[in-house]
């Protein structure tokens, strides 16, 4: 995180009864004090500052008749609108951003198309962005201080650094400092998955789940895995590498120097030149070899079953592996159009290679617009602001 | 944990304090509270029990003259003969079992073979090594209450229940229960791996890692991970299942009903069937089948090739996902033998098919006798006592 913001969550007990009332509420104290292990008197202490400041309000007490009625319980709320924040994905070829509450809601969005990837005027585009956001309400500009960036590659987060950005042509770009010059707010940036991966944990369908997996198809295939309620890093700045695992034996090739890799088989541009190949069709389009599959081309669905199968099986080693309690899959919309064709041999290979009661690990497909990627890196600072 | 034992860990702050020195100290307070971001005051507090309970000491104040030196600090240590711990490893054919020290150093150590595996025989059997182990020393009766037991299979450690013991025939075996009726001891179970995994998080080469494997080679291909300096037990119950990861194609079938396990191409058994295919010789002793591969039967070789390059992929396949620091490798005697004839085609797998910086990773060989796994269930027994 670059920049001033104040900040209410110095302790694990603060970070702990906030992210329950957040995520969960409202909730009573009595409540949060059984779920955490916290004593009574400790939630009452680290909820004061979030009240005093306006992020948590107490709802009027409720007279409880039901059965297991205590003393009227008094629960805790977020006041959704005591700040907002901006998060924006960045692609090579446009900025998408959006407004959100402390709920990571989205209130606002915009688009900015990108013509160059070069640092400098990608930070020029986002302040404009960003200017543009907060003009659309009054209060954002006063009650938002934390933009979030979402960029695929290799994220140094804490250091705010892009390592390498393949898309964007990117190595050691130091953007939370850039961004944070051009915009004035506090800035922090995270690998794109992972960002996807966080609005799932706080606000999406893994809420609730200590352990999950975000699966995503498209041009990669790439993945954010959350254990014991954490989104693993990796210590070396490697996690989440599904599309390498390798499935296929010895073919194909893949570009990270790797062999029989899942992304070498069903990431978009293998799965395309296979299905080119196998129909002597030559070049096309993923809509013209997603369409042949669908017209019932044999050679067409050939390929795309064993795209499927090398899916299941990357998800079943994971599974395996790691042991989450479900898995999300998303995707662009060529991928997720592909992975509908090919859905029911991912489920197959993942049964048939799940071992035992990894198995019973649930598979959701959720598509997720570029709006929601943006929500994503939202998503990543208010977990920072509000995480020790 | 089954049965009774005077709990002094009763905060996340007191786990953290009491661990770091029972793993790094001595250490001084300031230091702990610089490491952990705890105050002074809250070091202090969360020590107090420990030592007025005579589990921890401070050393005498050591004047430093070092450059950074500020006042006298007072380091506290571990009084490691304050408790005693037992440790248990079953296996199908024996008992292993070990008494340890707080700091899971092996005292003293007893076998004793097993003619038949149903529990309550073996329960039998164990109360009578505990009862030896026990009488070996008048301060290890007076100053040991809890027996951890490792066993191999699907264990559920919080619920003292072996769902499924394949090597022992055991299906839903209330051990922790038994156990404790038994030999009057506060017992943990644990599964086999992750007791060793535990052992080398806290007392082994895992120090200091926060995310580290254990990845183990024999009978089966095992693996036990450590993430954010937890031990990974997997949603439902399945985790570090690295041995069915398929890098094998669609050969062979695995007994999991899998294909393309590693663990059904480097496992001992499916090694000795190739190599005895492979060579003409039909069924040998795993001893024989290594045997010709050191003599250049280029045919047996050619089998422990291609199992080190399938445990090479599934190593890499794990550093993809969850980028440990470092992969620690061992096994039964057979199994370490083996490595050794394919130690090579491990790594050169394991560097061509890791992603990235995740080649970073150091892979080291590490040989551990039955009396470290059985120190594991004691780690386990020890760990479970201090953590909240």
């Amino acid at each position: 995180m670059t920049g001033m913001h104040p900040r209410l969550t110095t302790t694990p007990a603060a970070t702990t009864v906030f992210t329950m009332v957040l995520t969960q509420g409202p909730v009573s104290r009595v409540e949060i004090a059984r779920r955490t292990g916290l004593s009574s008197a400790a939630v009452t202490k680290a909820a004061r500052p979030f009240i005093d400041a306006g992020y948590l309000e107490e709802l009027e007490a409720t007279e409880r008749t039901g059965p297991g009625a205590g003393r009227p319980a008094s629960p805790l709320v977020i006041r959704p609108d005591r700040e907002f924040f901006i998060g924006v994905k960045i692609t090579h070829d446009d900025l998408i951003g959006v407004v959100t509450d402390l709920r990571a809601r989205p209130l606002a969005s915009a688009h900015r198309p990108l013509t160059a990837t070069a640092p400098e005027g990608v930070v020029a585009e986002l302040a404009a962005l960003v200017t543009g956001l907060l003009d659309t309400d009054p209060a954002y500009r006063r009650r938002c201080h934390a933009l979030g960036l979402a960029v695929s590659g290799d994220v140094d987060k804490a250091g705010g650094l892009v390592r390498y950005s393949p898309f964007l042509g990117w190595r050691q770009v130091p953007l939370a400092r850039l961004a944070a010059q051009a915009t004035g707010l506090t800035v922090t940036i995270e690998n794109d998955v992972k960002s996807l991966t966080v609005a799932e944990q706080w606000f999406g369908d893994g809420v609730g789940a200590s352990s999950f997996a975000l699966v995503t198809v498209g041009v990669g295939i790439g993945c954010g895995l959350v254990v014991d309620d954490r989104v693993i890093a990796g210590s070396h700045g490697v996690a989440g590498e599904i599309g390498h695992i390798p499935v296929g034996g010895d073919e194909p090739a893949c570009h990270c120097g790797g062999r029989g890799c899942v992304e070498a088989i069903a990431g978009t541009a293998p799965l395309v030149a296979a299905v080119g190949a196998a129909t002597g069709r030559g070049p096309l389009s993923i809509e013209a070899a997603i369409e042949a599959a669908h017209a019932g081309d044999a050679a067409a669905r050939q390929v795309f079953d064993r795209a499927g199968h090398a899916l299941g099986l990357a998800m079943a080693s994971m599974a395996n592996l790691i042991g989450p309690e479900r898995i999300i899959v998303t995707g662009d919309v060529p991928g997720l159009a592909a992975y509908e064709l090919f859905e029911e041999q991912v489920n197959r290979a993942f049964a048939a290679q799940a071992f035992g009661a990894a198995a019973d690990c649930r598979v959701l497909l959720r598509p997720r617009t570029f709006e929601q990627w943006a929500r994503g890196a939202a998503a990543v600072a208010i977990q920072t602001l509000f995480t020790v």
